[in-house]
């Protein structure tokens, strides 16, 4: 997407044909820098300590984290070892181990001499299936939007609400939530995006209203609280979140809070939908609320807080009184019957069982007999 | 209540007999610091930058400032302008307006000499009878505390999830919300309070915690996105709120985010409680959402967040993008539907027209025929 108006990528091969150019986004807000990554260590740094997050963009890294070991050790210990040194980043990532063992099976059975090149090929393919399957969602998800649109008066914007950042910064280009969004601005449909803020890490105060400010897209910040008020005043025509995971039934695990959005959509009519790509649905789950686990963070994510103070330095604060405990859920499962539809990249499924398995037969048929 | 061991209320009259303390609130959660009120400009500062806040501690103040503007000059042009003062302060506060009535009733038609006296007597029994009512609202929360916890393993704490600052430090003494709390504290009844952080003005991150913290209250405080993975769980078996105006029907208006914790507790099947002195009734309404406008406030509110440097320092950091948009509406409603029942110094009482009118039959009478 468009940064102050020149096309931008999460992750590129620089003009040197070899080194690999990322966002740092733990400056975000507040500062719009790339770093060089030139080894696999420096892969592994940006993947650990989070210059780089979003399930599709961290398998993106990783796989280039390979292309530029084999470039400077091609061999099989060399492989090996930066697979380790990759995976232990964040070892619960699925996408993460899902690029490492793509780029393992290009690399097995060729020589040394072809292994950089093949390497840098199945990186760089990595990234534009990525960016296919977001533009699909996309355009599912546009027409979404032109129906709601349709029904609007002339000139009038969607209101799109949306919690976290499944956006462009989470992919290598699109994102997911956001490529409905994306699609409909260059298509010159008025929308407005309510970019909850998202806490406690604020994804959506800073990342969404970052990316959707820079491409030009009109949206406004509101505290995790307001999205209620907004719906029982007609003020949100319809919302789209993300998805870490998706069951086999259409229950949706996503960042903490979206059930609450969820069940204030449903109280009020309006459609809430889920854009993710098919890989995170999960076959092997029928019950997300009874049977995902949900990831408990550090508490400092929700006592402190970090920002850009008046004499322009970052800083951190506290927030809470001294000695007061706090608890830090991540996720949280929004059951499918509160789920309008899954905005998929062949598609817009039902949140079902059945919807599910008639887009994707072929995934069912495999998580049946593996 | 308690804070380190020490019984205070959050106003109280000096050993010199005439001057008034109260604690600075502003400075929450991170210091604790009283401040002496000499003159009715001294009270009108305490109200307007929010050194004290919620309505019945407003009422207090504003008694109290008229106190001392007429232990300093007692003619009526003297208390005409302490009036003026104070209620420019927070015009919109109803019990603001509605302590200065009755210091002027009190004052009225008596000798400059007996004004004095007449005044601290009338701005005490104001304190006093705030303090009647919270402890009566407290006394009957504890009658559905101690049931429920009847139905736990003994042992077992009562999870109890609060939005916002309904507290102490809201009232005189026990707050509303809270008051059903300190009782089962005092009762022995093991309870656990879950705090929501409340954004954009961290009420409960702050002030909630506090509060329950000094005086022994086991808590956790969490973001707002949280409540419902936690009712899911089974981890929350009551929810008790205040409000800051509630409808003829049952529908209560207070802070923003209070919708989305009843829509929860509805899907789960958690009881949601009211807690709230009657006077906040506003029989004059019927449908809340509809009726009752809410206030937007300063973006700064959400875009900027104040707390403690790990140097010690009081900072305020900025953490939305620049120039990204943030709306701030500051209360919804939830509709009587999600409403278990309103806990109100006469008792509890069903979130209905009948249900209220049934516990005070003269207000609906007043309402008619004013």
């Amino acid at each position: 997407m468009d940064v102050n108006g020149r096309h931008y990528r999460t992750i590129w091969l620089n003009d040197d044909g070899w080194s690999v150019e990322i966002i740092d986004q733990t400056k975000f807000p507040h500062r719009f820098e790339t770093v060089t990554m030139r080894t696999v260590e420096d892969a592994a740094h940006a993947i650990k300590d989070m210059l780089v997050r979003g399930a599709p963009l961290i398998g993106a890294t990783a796989a280039y984290g390979m292309a530029l070991q084999v470039r400077n050790d091609s061999s099989d210990e060399a492989i090996d070892q930066a697979y380790e040194l990759l995976f232990a980043t964040r070892p619960t990532a699925v996408n993460l181990r899902w690029a490492l063992d793509e780029m393992r099976v290009v690399l097995r059975n060729i020589s040394r001499e072809d292994r950089p090149a093949a390497a840098y090929n199945r990186a760089a393919e990595i990234c534009d299936e990525d960016v296919a399957i977001c533009e699909a969602i996309g355009e599912h998800g546009l027409e979404i939007i032109r129906d709601i649109a349709a029904g609007k008066p002339a000139g009038e914007p969607v209101n799109i609400l949306t919690h976290c950042n499944a956006g462009w910064l989470a992919t290598v280009d699109w994102g997911t939530a956001t490529a409905p969004m994306y699609k409909a601005y260059a298509a010159g449909i008025p929308i407005h995006v309510w970019a909850d803020e998202t806490r406690p890490r604020n994804q959506g105060a800073s990342l969404t209203a970052w990316e959707l400010g820079h491409h030009g897209v009109s949206h406004t910040v509101i505290p995790d609280n307001v999205g209620g008020h907004l719906m029982q005043h007609g003020m949100v025509d319809m919302c789209i979140t993300g998805t870490d995971r998706t069951t086999a039934t259409g229950d949706v695990c996503n960042k903490i809070g979206t059930y609450l959005k969820a069940l204030a959509a449903h109280d009020n009519g309006v459609p809430f939908y889920v854009a993710l790509p098919s890989p995170t649905i999960d076959f092997t789950v029928s019950d997300g609320i009874a049977e995902i686990p949900i990831e408990q963070r550090g508490g400092e994510e929700v006592a402190r807080m970090t920002g850009k103070t008046d004499a322009g330095a970052i800083e951190t604060v506290t927030i809470v009184p001294d000695g007061s405990p706090v608890a830090n859920y991540a996720f949280d499962v929004t059951p499918a019957r509160l789920v309008t539809g899954l905005i998929t990249e062949r598609g817009v499924a039902p949140a079902s069982r059945e919807g599910i398995a008639a887009l994707f037969p072929e995934r069912v048929k495999e998580a049946v007999s593996p």
